[in-house]
């Protein structure tokens, strides 16, 4: 028997309460490339920040970021004294160009009068005027109830009214925001249960939800269960203090579990489910942060199984032991007991790269040992597919040496400039055979990376001509211990004319020579690519 | 009016359960140290692993390990076929010097078919012969039944039966495991309800949650809400997969939410409860794992605000926007600067650092501005504190400027060495006046920054002795966009001989003049604090 499902709304918020984490500020660029992650996933509404409150969020309304998605500008209603249409703030958020707003409105009659200072019933009549106003704009409204449920809790008629009046003067979404996180999810039951009782639809309904209990993602599921049709959330749960309620892990939730599966549906399909653990995983590397391994269905250990009582049951029948199939969100099962299932893993890595190697080739268990005793020295080759395709193909065939560095040197120099201006210059020299013909480059840089990059790719010999399409379109460093002396993982992201994109990694005490490791796997990858493309490679 | 509080039990699995985390291996002093860490906060049980089944635990179990706590050894149940006196493995269980006995019992059909190979009723035959066998010892018997939650949905008599046969065994408690971690709270709501119907009182009922969907807190609290009486975790969530019901988020939950507090309490004194905090941070500490700064309760970040529209409300009234006092956790609140931070923001952070101004000095304005510009430009002033008090004391007041550095030069060289090896090495050089004498040093370091960091502390003249304690403990580079020629971020901690951290950023194309900066700031934030203690910066 199939019933029709229910459609749940999803809000992302990473852009706007996720900049709200400690650590985290976003770019306009990152905006930009959080955006359209989000909008090609499938959410439903992309909120990007708070447009006139700071020169980021400004410049990121000043075009709309979303294709499929609507674009959200968040800000404060009205301030009381002055009408909607002479409020600079509210005309700001009108100008902005989103396809709706969402107002952050005080509900708890407390925060009205101390934070505010205004009266209960001109906080009212802001809610009314900016809702009214932003549909007169043509733009969806929306009404986050700040501290709807403290609010609940010490005055429910006052809490009731602000929602009502949202949704009387044309808000789309009444949003219920648990904003400082303590409510329990028998609590957001119940006062759902009450605000739908009072006269608001659940299908103009939504949750906000923060961690500070651990039970974000839990509050919101309750609210669903209560009626709400519209969830807020951040991808990785980023947000103020503990977070907010972690959409990656409610999305596969309400798509797997058939609690949840049976009732409703969301705009996110299951292809593009498929992808959520690459979108988490995205979204930490911009970040430049570790994945936390333990995350629910997309984190490296959520499939993982130690050698024990479970591992060898996992391998006859898995569905018994694991809760949904990892694949169903690009996840993959671990089974760490032997090396056989290690083995399997690289074979079929190697295959996806075209390169055919026997199970009981011998050089394949000395790549194994290889890979391994280089991740356990900090090289992370998960990140880096051309680094790890250049050292399997060396170790179970060859690669030409098309060049060698024979020696370089980095140069960084602060001093005083003619006019008395401090200055740093960086300078670095390459020394590079190519055929036998000793060539040397000098070139000036930001940074002594920089500079070894642009001496490196000035002078290759004859296959200069070879990559003069190849561009380093990203370079991320993390340290992986300690001081200054640290452990140094670097990996660069670089892309050619063909629309080939290859990472690469460098491990090193010193960040000069992680760097300079990335830089010529990079390079080298790409002139194996060209011969491999032109047949050269398979016919050596 | 007083009601009498129920009592909850907690039953503490961090060195069973906890160590098939991935990555996680206990040795005996670990399990040692931490048992007495448990065994002190007040958990009712220890469970400190599975004696017989691996060296560690086998000696872990020579002695037992706890003073208040009961020390609980895990287990399977007897063997099908053999009876409780022939069963090697149950002898070894009952020989352990622990107070009680957890044995792990299949209660899915279908895994006691597939993964057992005996029937229902011999392995019901195994769960009564068992308990019986730890009772005779003088043994607490406690059985942790296995996939309780999925086995119900499969086949709620045989789960039940598994269950009862434990009760009427003698089973001090019944725990009702969520093995695979996919069950949502109102599942598991139902489902004790229905095995609390059917004969099993709750007070003999345990919960035992994983976090696959994100929700073994939530999960726990559900259980007790319906009526188990005991719930079992693992400090900091650690566990299989996801993790285990983080026992960290669920005491204080337990003792701080009214929704609770009125109807329960635990064997936590609210004197331990404030040192919840350190525990966790003790415990990550042990693991060698930097604590996660968003944790409930005992996150770095748990009490952080970063908003200005909250910021100057906290001020005013902490309490509208904390869900619990800081301190009955150990922990503190933290109101942080940054962009979209108001002038309350900067006003309180400036009290805490002892620097008074008035709101409406004009040099106050102009600080706002320039961390504003400068946080546009990459900086995180929230994330380093002496390098924003070093600022804000040079604006608002003065920093002495104790020594200048005319010019550095860093050379990263990489040849051949005599004996044929590629070798690279890292010189810096620095010229410092100090009271008007000019000093150069010279270093070698692990990299172009090492070296810089050694150059710059090696002659400081006057003030060389004062920074002798001054230690680098952390350094991260954080690329804020692009390529090689990036804009980055260097984040440095330093500490010192009086115990005291503190964090410096720096920001620029080149890497180097990034490190600089934050280097610098360290060693001026170092000399400004001692003059500071001594009193003289508020003398000047």
């Amino acid at each position: 028997m199939t019933m029709a499902r229910e459609r749940i709304y999803l809000f992302d918020t990473t852009l706007r309460d996720g900049q709200q984490t400690p650590g985290i500020d976003f770019s306009v660029e990152d905006k930009i490339a959080i955006a359209a992650m989000l909008d090609e996933f499938g959410l439903d509404y992309v909120e990007g920040g708070y447009p006139g409150a700071n020169p980021t969020d400004t410049a990121f309304f000043q075009e709309k970021r979303t294709k499929r998605a609507k674009f959200v500008a968040f800000g404060m209603t009205k301030r009381a004294g002055v009408s909607a249409s002479n409020d600079p703030g509210l005309a700001t958020l009108l100008q902005a160009k989103s396809d709706g707003i969402c107002y952050v409105a005080k509900s708890w009659d407390y925060h009205v009068r101390v934070a505010l200072g205004v009266t209960n019933e001109e906080n009212l009549e802001s809610i009314r005027a900016s809702v009214e106003a932003a549909g007169a704009a043509g733009k969806e409204p929306m009404v986050d109830c700040e501290h709807f449920f403290d609010g609940f809790k010490a005055n429910p008629d006052y809490a009731l009214a602000c929602a009502t009046t949202a949704y009387d003067a044309g808000a789309r979404w009444v949003v219920l925001c648990d904003t400082n996180g303590g409510t329990q999810p028998s609590e957001v039951r119940e006062i759902v249960a009450k605000v739908i009782a009072s006269g608001i639809p659940g299908a103009h309904l939504g949750i906000h939800a923060h961690d500070d209990t651990g039970q974000a993602v839990a509050n919101s599921l309750a609210a669903i269960e209560a009626g709400v049709r519209q969830v807020q959330g951040t991808i990785n749960g980023i947000g103020e203090r503990c977070g907010n309620a972690n959409l990656v892990t409610i999305i596969p939730t309400l798509a797997l579990k058939p609690h949840f599966a049976q009732r409703f549906e969301t705009g996110v399909s299951g292809e593009a489910l498929a992808g959520i653990s690459r979108l988490s995983r995205a979204f930490d590397e911009l970040l430049n942060r570790a994945p936390e391994a333990q995350s629910p269905y997309v984190g490296a250990s959520a499939f993982a199984t130690k050698a024990g009582i479970h591992a060898s049951a996992i391998v006859k029948e898995p569905k018994t032991y694991e809760h949904v199939p990892p694949e169903t969100v690009g996840n993959r099962r671990k089974v760490m007991v032997s090396d056989q299932g290690g083995k399997a893993n690289f074979i079929a890595e190697l295959r996806r790269r075209g390169i055919d190697v026997p199970k009981d080739d011998r050089r394949l268990d000395s790549l194994i040992a290889v890979v391994k005793e280089r991740e356990a020295e900090g090289y992370a080759y998960e990140g880096a597919d051309a680094s790890f395709e250049l050292l399997a193909r060396s170790m179970l065939h060859s690669v030409p040496e098309f060049f060698r560095v024979t020696s370089f040197r980095c140069l960084v120099e602060r001093r005083f400039d003619a006019n008395g201006n401090l200055k740093t210059v960086s300078e670095a020299v390459v020394k590079v055979m190519v055929d036998g013909e000793e060539k040397m480059s000098v070139a000036e840089g930001d940074g002594p990376i920089n500079a070894l990059d642009i001496a490196l790719r000035k002078d290759l010999g004859k296959f200069q001509d070879e990559i003069g399409d190849l561009e380093l379109v990203d370079y991320k460093v993390r340290i992986l211990n300690g001081g200054t002396e640290a452990i140094t993982r670097v990996l660069i992201e670089s892309h050619d004319s063909t629309g080939a994109r290859w990472w690469t990694v460098g491990v090193s005490t010193n960040i000069i020579d992680a760097s300079f490791q990335a830089l010529m796997d990079s390079i080298i990858y790409k002139l194996m690519k060209n011969r491999e493309m032109a047949g050269l490679v398979a016919a050596e």
